[in-house]
């Protein structure tokens, strides 16, 4: 069955149930990022295997809204479908409720799985087709009943994470959230996030693709809670944690009735940004809307977890840089492809000790195929490295000491001049912001030009973020701090810059059919001076791996930027080094060698 | 009458009327930013002199709020009035609504004269004080009956702008405020602000320090205008225009009545930022409150403004240069106070064909002065200038080719190290501002940290805004555009940069009791390339007259940095040095050599 086939069917079924438009995002029921297979509706639908983006059917059209990142990979997959990509923030493209007024009839109906809506999306849309009259249908999962071989929900073990990854007890966390709760009145506290529920409990799961973390939800109260959650899952290790804080366990789907049971009396603090749709229609008293107080938490990392995330960028900078080495040195007398190399590059991560699997799907993507900026290998488009071209590569390990995201783009063979000045001003734009030194207040956006004005200066655009939190084994893009120069008020980047925060540093420039290239380290925000002019912050970066100097162009950097660089290759030599042979440390003493 | 004494005839006046507190702002009829002699009750009470500022006087305490650039100022000039400085945004220094709660008793009394606040901070004042039912007193002006020799208002002359000045008709602005008023679905219009009315009706006058703005007020309806004023202020070509734009003429304080005379079935444009509390309180009938459209239409100069503007630049350059010689060459000769060198560049200015009046007070700061960042000569502080020291000069022309606002720092002598490294730091600063290339959308947050990262690596701050538009022949600090990293709401500074908008880039390093250092240019923003990233834009620098030299550490700029000041000190020789005497030009090559 085609894409052209699934979207027929569910127009079938559309016009059974009376539904005008029907709305598939790429969610699970908690506003996951990553989504386990069953999940994965939109892909199903209408073949765009991306991570981000939202599909709208209609009667006699589609439409498939995703942003520039995607653009390139989603006119290839939708080729064929029938459904349109509707460029998301360029031009006079209409975004979903605009499209949905423009072509649904007054009084019409427009259907989605409330499960797998945020409540503030669903709310949007109430608002939105309020001006038409439009009816919403909320109840049925249109795309379940035409999903014929549709994956289970994940069976498999949870994990406790002890102490000395975690750093703080469940008792200490539930002690902080309940503060919060308190402060905003509330006696009942719904989390519906996965990250979060993990993040408070100290559990981690394997339900999700990449990210280890566990299908559940959780009621607090102000003495006992409640995890909702497949309890095969849970060990004796775990079910005894959660014992000592009076947790109790329920079947994961019980929470949509449980809910509705909640007294007129109480006051429930849930996160609009957080919860489904579905759920919020079932609670039944007074809510406190607010940002999950978790969130700020967990993003703030405390010692035990920087000194352990510290450790596990040692571990993954020693596979990388043992992965570039390989690369660079056997991809012209070896059969090397995108896929294969992923593999290795996996197989890498996996010798360190404490490595539990990849942080997110690997993203290697040779030449051309690094122009689609999250670009990843399939059987179908994976192709042979080989000279004169650029090799990016965005992956990450997940160990028990954290999680990483790092992205080299190596140099293979020689690259023209051109190519080498816009390595080169992507270098410059990671270092500027690296180095930063701000008052505390500020916020990502106070700081993004730092990263893009070489790519600006260019003419030039990356056309997404410069840089995002990162989840400790949660998920590898943590809110709600990021680098973005404009602010998206739905993607969480809301909060200034906190110490103890660990955030990515990830510009580039991507050129349509041509290269891509893109240099990411991760950063730890820390304390500096504190004088009558305020809090003084800065950056220290925990990413070591050698930034390739065959793509560097020395006369196109200052003095300063190169001594920068210098500095850290030094770093990069005398942290890396003793984890090498002695044949990849030859080689990395000329790979970071002063410019 | 010292201050302590005005204070005390203030509290016999406030005890007659039942008042707890009086509010004494920095103000006139038109939230002006400087205001005529008439205005300056705030001054009368306290004795400080700063352009920003406001007084609470209570039965027996008060306080005078002002920001980081006249602490220094105002502990000097409030000794002995009894009043405390307020010191805002600073640690847990009370808003002037905190403190009145805090030291009213419930259902007291807050006074002020309402014509002399804003309409919003009227409003604020009844929303916070509401708290402790505290009343609102605004029919009085407590001051005029203390004040025994308060200047009368201003009676000066008013001049038309010609179109080869303005650039527009005023039937053509009229055409698009008039547009604007159907947008917002209003049929009346009242401006209260001066630089609104004059822009609109290309009239000037002499009514407020320096800036060149007439005593006025005006109400648009859609076929005819009514202007408030003093008419004998008038000449005939005023009256002429005034005449051919359907404009009729009335008393100044005409419109307090006039307004109650409306309709219940009209809409009334005002923006809440620029009304009187007073005025605001007359308005009978429904309100749509919104930025004055003339804000952004003027902060958008026109071509011919903007060549005008480029041509006030090379006069203003001009006589800078001739004054930066003057002032290098002479001071260890003959005796040069602070005074007396504003005056020399007062006489240099007016020299210059076109030259109307300096465009605001120029502040002429030696030393330890200059660390008070908008400290102004008077005859008691005024101090010769010597060697070693750092000579810091704020000031600016008023042309018939539009307004200037330059900042120049001078080396005396020779100065140590740590100065110069300042001073480089400062150069630096100013700099990566001005050579910024930004896409369209970028607010002056965004681009903010390029000038304020030199001085933040020196773990210092200005604490102030780094930029302000410039008005032609209007306000030198014009909304609704300028650059600080933080958003001060009250500031007026919400919009994005908008090609053809003027702005000053104008970073600084304070050390109390040392020095202070500021460079200033102005720049137009303008477009550059436009492709698929969007529009790009950039700054063309207006400003033309050396940065002294003798202050740079060349080792401390990159080799980009080093290129680019050459390359404005080439212009700087080019575009001054044809209107120089021999000597002066010889000497220019010298201070604009490349280094």
């Amino acid at each position: 069955m085609n894409a052209a086939e699934r979207v027929d069917k569910l127009r079938s079924l559309m016009a059974e149930k009376n539904i005008d438009a029907y709305v598939v995002p790429t969610a699970d029921f908690h506003q996951s990022e990553y989504v386990g297979e069953h999940f994965k509706a939109r892909k199903f639908i209408t073949g765009f295997s991306g991570s981000y983006g939202t599909a709208a059917i209609t009667k006699d059209d589609g439409g498939l809204w995703t942003d520039g990142r995607y653009f390139f990979q989603a006119e290839n997959q939708l080729a064929g479908s029938g459904i349109r990509l509707m460029k998301m923030f360029v031009g006079d493209t209409p975004s979903i409720t605009e499209y949905l007024l423009a072509n649904i009839p007054n009084g019409g109906t427009v259907g989605f799985d409330g499960r797998v809506l945020s409540m503030g999306e669903g709310q949007e849309y109430e608002e939105a087709l309020s001006a038409k009259n439009i009816n919403i249908h909320y109840s049925d999962d249109l795309i379940d009943a035409i999903w014929e071989d549709r994956p289970p929900l994940s069976k498999k073990p949870a994990f406790f994470l002890e102490e000395k990854y975690s750093g703080e007890s469940c008792a200490s966390k539930l002690q902080r959230v309940r503060k919060a709760m308190e402060n905003n009145g509330a006696d009942t506290h719904i989390i519906a996030s996965l990250d979060d529920v993990c993040w408070l409990l100290n559990i981690r799961g394997d339900d999700v693709d990449f990210f280890p973390l566990l299908l559940s939800y959780a009621i607090v109260t102000m003495d006992k809670a409640a995890l909702y959650v497949d309890d095969s899952k849970l060990d004796e290790r775990i079910l005894k944690e959660l014992a000592k804080n009076n947790v109790s366990i329920h079947p994961y789907n019980d929470i949509y009735e449980d809910v509705k049971k909640l007294n007129a009396q109480n006051t429930v603090m849930i996160d609009p940004m957080k919860m489904n749709y579905a759920l919020y229609k079932n609670i039944p008293c007074r809510i406190v809307e607010t940002a999950n107080p978790s969130i700020l938490m967990k993003a703030m990392k405390n010692e035990v977890e920087l000194e352990n995330i510290k450790k596990a960028h040692i571990k993954d900078g020693v596979a990388v840089t043992k992965f570039m080495y390989w690369v660079k040195n056997r991809y012209d007398k070896e059969n090397i492809t995108e896929l294969s190399s992923a593999a290795k590059l996996t197989a890498l991560r996996a010798e360190q000790e404490g490595y539990i699997r990849d942080s997110f799907e690997p993203l290697c993507a040779f030449a051309d195929h690094a122009a689609m900026m999250h670009y990843s290998p399939s059987k179908e488009s994976d192709v042979t490295l080989a000279s004169g071209a650029f090799f990016l590569n965005d992956t990450g390990g997940g160990y028990f000491e954290g999680s990483t995201d790092i992205t080299r783009t190596f140099v293979l063979g020689s690259v023209d001049q051109q190519m080498k000045k816009y390595f080169t001003a992507v270098v410059r734009a990671m270092m500027r912001l690296s180095r930063a030194r701000f008052l505390y207040g500020c916020y990502g956006y106070n700081l993004d030009v730092l990263a893009r004005g070489p790519i600006w200066d260019l003419d030039l655009d990356f056309q997404c973020g410069t840089g995002h939190g990162v989840g400790y084994l949660g998920n590898i893009h943590e809110a709600p701090t990021g680098f973005r120069w404009y602010v998206v008020p739905s993607k969480n980047e809301h909060h200034q810059l906190e110490e103890s925060m660990v955030i990515t540093d990830e510009p580039g420039i991507y050129e349509d059919g041509q290269f891509g290239i893109r240099l990411e380290n991760e950063f730890i925000v820390r304390k500096g001076t504190k004088n009558k002019y305020g809090q003084f912050m800065y950056f220290e970066t925990v990413t070591f791996a050698p930034i390739d100097l065959d793509g560097i162009e020395p006369e196109e950097m200052s003095r300063d930027e190169r001594e920068w660089l210098n500095q850290y290759h030094k770093d990069v030599y005398e942290k890396i080094g003793p984890h090498l042979t002695d044949e990849e440390r030859e080689w990395l003493k000329e790979y970071t060698r002063a410019i």
